[in-house]
Formats: C-alpha cells, sequence, structure tokens
C-alpha cells in the first residue's frame, strides 16, 4: 500500500473523535487474550478470546449468504441476552465441514465453559456459571478443510491463563491483529461519546478481504462499549449503522460463509437508563458507533487484496434507496471500472456502462458523472469544457471520488471499494501451499 | 493465449457441420467489403460492411443495459422487414455521444442508401431504390468519444467500389477481422444445415471482450444464410438460441452500451415455406443456427482478455430455470473463483462461496461440487476420498470444467467464462493513449 489511510478518514461531518491508536486504553468489563496456536505457522498471534467477566448485553449481524459455517450456526441459535466471551480463530472458516465442524464447536464451547467457570471461582466475589450457550465464535479461513479442533483447544489454558482485568493500547493491537488474514494492516478504531451526561467509550476491530494461506474476503467486525444498554438496543442501533457501514463496502464483490459483525456492552457505566432507540439521548451514541463502524469500513476496502487506490462512489438523486445503492455496487465491482482506475485512466464510459448494467432507473438525458471535482458529463452530454489532461492528473490521486446523478428523485447511497491491481492476481491465484 | 480453442468446441451431440475456416466460401446474396479506415492506426482493416443487394430477412438482439448507444437506438427504430446492408465500425462505440451520435447516423444511412441506390442502377437489371431504413449500423469502441463521422464517410465510396458479388473464405476472415477490437483471434463458425431436403449455409461471425484503445468488450455477433425465412421465424430462431450461448457467456459481467447479435436470411435458397417456428422440417435449421451462435459465444469466452484458461460451468438439479443461471453466473463472475483457477489452484470454498452469495435456493446438505470428474463436495461434505493431489494435477489443463449438483429439482444451465489473470489487468489498466 502506497498511501496513508489515515489521511482519507476525517470526515467533514463527524462530531465524535475518532483517535490514535495511542488514545486506546481500558473499556471496563472487557478482557482480551490471544495466543499463537499456529493455526498459520507465523510468529504473530491467531487465536483471541474476548471476555466479559460480568457479562454483556449484544447484537450481532451474519453474513447474508445461503451457505453458512459451522460457527455462525452455532452463534444463530444463541439466545441468551447475556454473553460471557467471543473465541476468534484464523485459517480455518469452518464452513462445510458438516456435523463434525459443528460438533467441534460444542467441544470448545464446553470447555470453555468449564473453564471460565473455574475461573470465576478463583477470580470473583460472587462467581457466576459460565454457560457454553453464552459463548461466541467467529471463524476465517479456508472453507471445507478439517476444523483444527485440537490445535485449538489446546490453547485454551493458555488463553485463560493469559487473561487480565486492564487493557491497554498493546493488547487492542494484539487482538486487531490476531483476527487479521491476508490484511497487510491491523484495523482499530476507537470513539468517545456522552448518553445524557455521561461519558462513554466505543472500540472496535475489524478484518477485511485477503488471506495468506489462500481463502476468501472475510468480513469480521467487533465493536466494545462500556455503555449501559440492552441487547435489544444495541440490534437496533447496529442495524440502524451497518447499511451505510459493512454493507456499504465492496472490494469484489464476494460475500463469504463467514461474515459477521457484532456489539457487546459491558453495562459498566451507570448511564441514564434508554428504553427507547429514538430517546434523544442515545443520539450522539447512534452517531458514534456510525463512525466507529465507517472507519472500520473504510479500512476494510482501503486495504482490500492489492488495493493501490481508495474508492468513494457517490450516486445521488435516484427515485428509491435501492437504485442509489445498485448502481453505486455496480460500478464498486466492475472489473472494468476498477481496472481502468488502477492504471489511472479516467476512462468514465467505463462508469456509465456500469450505470446502464444496473437495472436501476435511468433517464440517459439526464445522467451526470463528476470524477473528483471535474464535470465529465452533463445531461447526458460530454460536459462542454471537458479536458482530460486534468482528469488524467487527478486520477494519480490515492483517494477517487466518484459522483453519479441521476436526475430522477431525492435518494442517495455511497460505496466504498479499492481498485483492481495485478496484486489482487498475485494475492489470489496463489497455491495454497 | 496458450491453448487451441478449437480443441474445446467439438461437442459430442452436435449433430451438424461446425467446419474448418478452410470450407468458408460463397452464400449468395451476401456482398462483403472492407477498408481501413483508420479508426485505429493500424493496417488491417476496421470498418466492414454487409450489402445485401436483394435485401434480407433479419432478426436481432441487443444489450439490455440502460444506456445504449446511438447506433443502437437507429437500429431499434428500424422498422422495416427487408434489410440492404449493415456498417460495423470499431474504435468508437457512439455512446453517450448526444444528439450529435444520432445525426451522424442518420447521414450516413442517407449517404450509403443513396450510393448503393446508384449502385443498384448501375449493376442490376430491376434496380431497386435503397432506403437509409434498411440500413443497420454496429459500432464497437471508447464510450463518450466524439463520433468519426467524416473518417467513415469519406471510406463509403471506397467500401461500395470493393464490393463484389461471390464471397470466398479470404473475405471472410477479412470482415472477421474488420470487427475485432483486443480480441487476439478473429472468431468464425459455419454449419451446413438442411430444411427439408434443401441444402442451407450458416455462417457467423463474432467479437468479444477487450480493446486497444481502451474499452469495453462489447459483444458483436453476425450471422447469414441463404435459407428463405421471415424475418419472424429468425425473430424466434434467434431469441431461442441466444438464451443457451450469448447469454451463457461472461467474461467479466461487465455489459455494453452497444451489444448486438443479428441474423439475415438472404431468401436465395429455395426451400420448403416454413410459416410455423415448431414445424419440424425447421429443427435441424434451428440446431445449427444454435451450434453457429454457441461455437461462437465460447470462442469469445476462451479468448476473453487475457484468459489462459477456458471454464465451463453447469449447474444441475435446480427448483427453477432461473436458479440455474444465478449459480453459473455467481461463479462466472467471481474474482475469487476465476483467480485461483488462473492460479491453478482447487480452492473449491471459493465456488461454495460463489453458490452461496448467489441467492438462489439451496439445502447445504443436498449440495455436491465436481471438479473435471472428480468428486470434491458430496451432500455438503467433502468427499471421503477427495484427493488433492489428483485435483491440482487436473487444475493444469486449459479446459476447466465445474460441475454443480443442487439436488432440489430438474433444471439446469451451463455457462462459460475464462480465468482471471494479470493480463486482464495490463489490457484493461492501459492508458488510452
Amino acid at each position: 500500500m502506497v498511501f496513508n489511510i489515515n489521511n482519507f478518514f476525517d470526515d467533514k461531518n463527524r462530531k465524535s473523535k475518532i483517535a490514535d491508536f495511542q488514545d486506546l486504553d481500558h473499556i471496563d468489563g472487557v478482557s482480551i487474550s490471544t495466543v499463537n496456536a499456529y493455526l498459520y505457522d507465523q510468529k504473530r498471534d491467531d487465536l483471541v478470546l474476548f471476555y466479559f467477566r460480568d457479562g454483556a448485553s449484544y447484537a450481532s449481524v451474519f453474513t447474508q449468504s445461503n451457505i453458512v459455517s459451522e460457527n455462525i450456526k452455532w452463534n444463530q441459535k444463541i439466545k441468551s441476552k447475556k454473553i460471557s466471551a467471543l473465541l476468534i480463530n484464523t485459517r480455518n472458516a469452518n464452513a462445510l465441514t458438516g456435523s463434525n465442524g459443528f460438533i467441534a464447536i460444542k467441544e470448545l464451547a464446553n470447555d470453555l465453559s468449564i473453564k471460565l467457570t473455574e475461573k470465576q471461582k478463583l477470580d470473583e466475589e460472587h462467581p457466576k456459571e459460565i454457560k457454553s450457550n453464552e459463548i461466541l465464535f467467529a471463524s476465517t479461513g479456508t472453507i471445507g478443510e478439517k476444523f483444527p479442533l485440537n490445535k485449538i483447544k489446546n490453547k485454551i489454558p493458555n488463553l485463560i491463563n493469559n487473561i487480565k482485568y486492564t487493557q491497554n493500547k498493546l493488547i487492542w493491537m494484539k487482538a486487531a491483529m490476531g483476527i487479521i488474514t491476508t490484511d497487510t494492516k491491523p484495523k482499530i478504531a476507537m470513539s468517545e461519546c456522552k448518553i445524557g451526561s455521561t461519558n462513554i467509550k466505543i472500540y472496535g476491530i475489524a478484518k477485511g478481504s485477503g488471506m495468506i494461506h489462500p481463502n476468501m474476503a472475510t468480513t469480521l467486525g467487533f465493536v466494545f462499549t462500556d455503555a449501559t444498554l440492552s441487547s435489544s438496543i444495541l440490534q437496533k442501533t447496529l442495524n440502524e449503522s451497518i447499511k451505510n457501514t459493512f454493507n456499504a463496502v465492496s472490494c469484489d464483490g464476494d460475500t463469504s460463509t463467514n461474515d459477521m459483525v457484532s456489539i457487546f456492552s459491558t453495562n459498566k457505566v451507570n448511564n441514564p437508563n434508554i428504553k427507547n432507540f429514538k430517546d434523544s439521548k442515545l443520539k450522539n451514541f447512534r452517531q458514534s458507533l456510525n463512525d466507529v463502524l465507517l472507519n472500520l469500513a473504510k479500512r476494510i476496502a482501503a486495504d482490500g487484496e492489492g488495493a493501490s487506490k481508495f474508492i468513494i462512489i457517490k450516486c445521488k438523486n435516484t427515485k428509491t434507496k435501492e437504485d442509489a445503492k445498485n448502481i453505486c455496487f455496480s460500478i464498486a465491482n466492475s472489473p472494468l471500472v476498477k481496472t481502468a482506475i488502477a492504471g489511472e485512466d479516467p476512462n468514465w464510459g467505463r462508469i456509465a456502462m456500469a450505470i446502464g448494467k444496473s437495472n436501476a432507473n435511468i433517464d440517459q438525458k439526464k445522467l451526470s458523472i463528476n470524477i473528483g471535482p471535474f464535470k465529465v458529463l452533463v445531461n447526458g452530454t460530454v460536459y462542454q469544457n471537458y479536458d482530460e489532461k486534468i482528469l488524467i492528473e487527478y486520477m494519480q490521486n490515492d483517494l477517487i471520488d466518484i459522483t453519479v446523478d441521476i436526475g430522477l428523485g431525492k435518494k442517495d447511497f455511497t460505496a466504498y471499494t479499492m481498485d483492481l491491481t495485478k496484486k489482487y492476481i498475485e494475492i489470489n491465484a496463489d497455491y495454497r501451499t
């Protein structure tokens, strides 16, 4: 990667604070433990445990694929409103592993629940029993390979021994590093906000597109807050924010069997009680959560496999939101658009092609396209002062802005993606050897 | 390209003859004329005229994009049942060129009609007036650039001077070469069949994906026959065949503003009168037309930009045809699948991923996948004798067969595509300089 993604993320409209990693510290009620289970033959830790000693409220969204991994199946069955732990493994997706894959998760959940209950007895004044159905699992890696149950199970004692009740920026970084596959950078975002007059922290980590021992671009995102919020409020805020953040990102149009974004609140901070999602006291938290998720989502796009440029595609004035979204993703997923941008070629005809094939409602005579601040197409005709030289210069930027005006309505959508380079082919054409 | 595409096209089920270029000769009533209009700065001819001295019946299918080029708009307005000429230009798509682009086509049509009428007066015993609304236009090239009206118009006298009333294999080859952009090979297919006991010829040429002065992958296909058939019968046979041929091919999932496939019959051969599309005497012709279109479609996929492997994807036993088609194209358009195949990696998890994201009706427990003749997934579980070494060996072939069995119904579909290589990026990331 040739560019500093941090330059792109200081949105003007943002009200809350997206801090540097330096500001990361402790979120009360969250414990992090990482270990190298040698799932990869690498030096970094590749197995990560989040432990909530007093439990956490919780909400999640999962992959929309019709083929889902065994751990996602496990998570979807969890009915408990209180979550005690989240275990994340890399290298193996536990997808299409059949009943053995599911049984492995069950065994890990049982083992973790027993060992965490023992830890409760040792450490807590009022120890609780940790149940296996309070434990979530996230997996990313190759589909269809045998799940490395023993490698992971053997490391559970170490993971539990490593648990500390106060976290610092180093352990957040280790966790963010511990969940990545071919990502070139760990992805962390944080925000501080208020519910009523109470200060609240929101920290998030994510992994995006890529793998080393080649697999697919599983998206994982985990957000932690010390706010006191119910699971149902968390679910509503997550549902609200996911649309314009994680669901607005595309690297290659492919969808994993393992995608999962979750939020956990430890209820450690005594903020005003929020019973209604629309309570005005929640507004700042909703905005801040959106900031954190958007920041993570942008980092995923910017670190998409082989990316040399970050691309923001805005479609406005469509009749329906669906149309705006379809147009954005038709452009974002077009290999011809993405290769042109990689080649720094302002070949806007390909953008028009992608709009045309999107099936959205279009009137060619009302269609306008801007690349960066420059008009290229105005009401279906090439801009009268169109100057390709200026466009060629603009295309050399690391951040490319494409704005499409459909001129038929009032809806809009913004999507985030990256260019398509030879490096993408290199990463993904490699043998799994 | 490292492989001989002709090896792949000798379908076992084919009843009619797909001949070598050596067998191409004359189709009565078709005249071909080509010229170098220097639309590219190259030595080959880049402007092609087909002239039907006694007219031709005609049928066409056009791009499904919501943004269409000016020449396609012109063609869609043609109501005449008799076509006298087809002019094909490369280098410029005449798309998003506004009213000037349409006026240019009108001017070319007028000029051609006048000059062809003059030619009728010189050459024919019973000269006819050629009308401008009997002339079709096909264009392929860059979108949004000014249409090179004068360059083309200035060459019309040459094109008309070059018309000969008997064709040979050389002029067919020149025509096939004259319509390509970044295709590495001209694409010709032929078939001979019978309507009743009358011998009929069907010749076709096509262009596929690619460009030099970078543009998009416009698909053009033109088929010519000496059969006596009405335009409405031609339209029905074309509609029937297009689904499993040209509409079963994907190179990169992108759709041009200019796609066009047409069939012309010169009515020179005195075959039995066909009033009904389902007439059993038409069966052999329908099959042969399908053979020609399928052969051309496969050549387009095999010569897709940067292709190193030709891929056949068969999906069977779905509940609906739509499901089978969606699954095939989800696999065919997945960059992760296509790069794995380029890397000769039997990473079938990516095929499963592409099936999962297709939105088709799937029961994971009934899903089976074969790569070539080898089982990899059987009823949702890895095949018990799965041997990756054999798969790795198979992946070294130039022709990769993927078969997906959904196990829920009786419908099927077959799609054709190619792998995604660094060469694709190279071709498409180039400057238009």
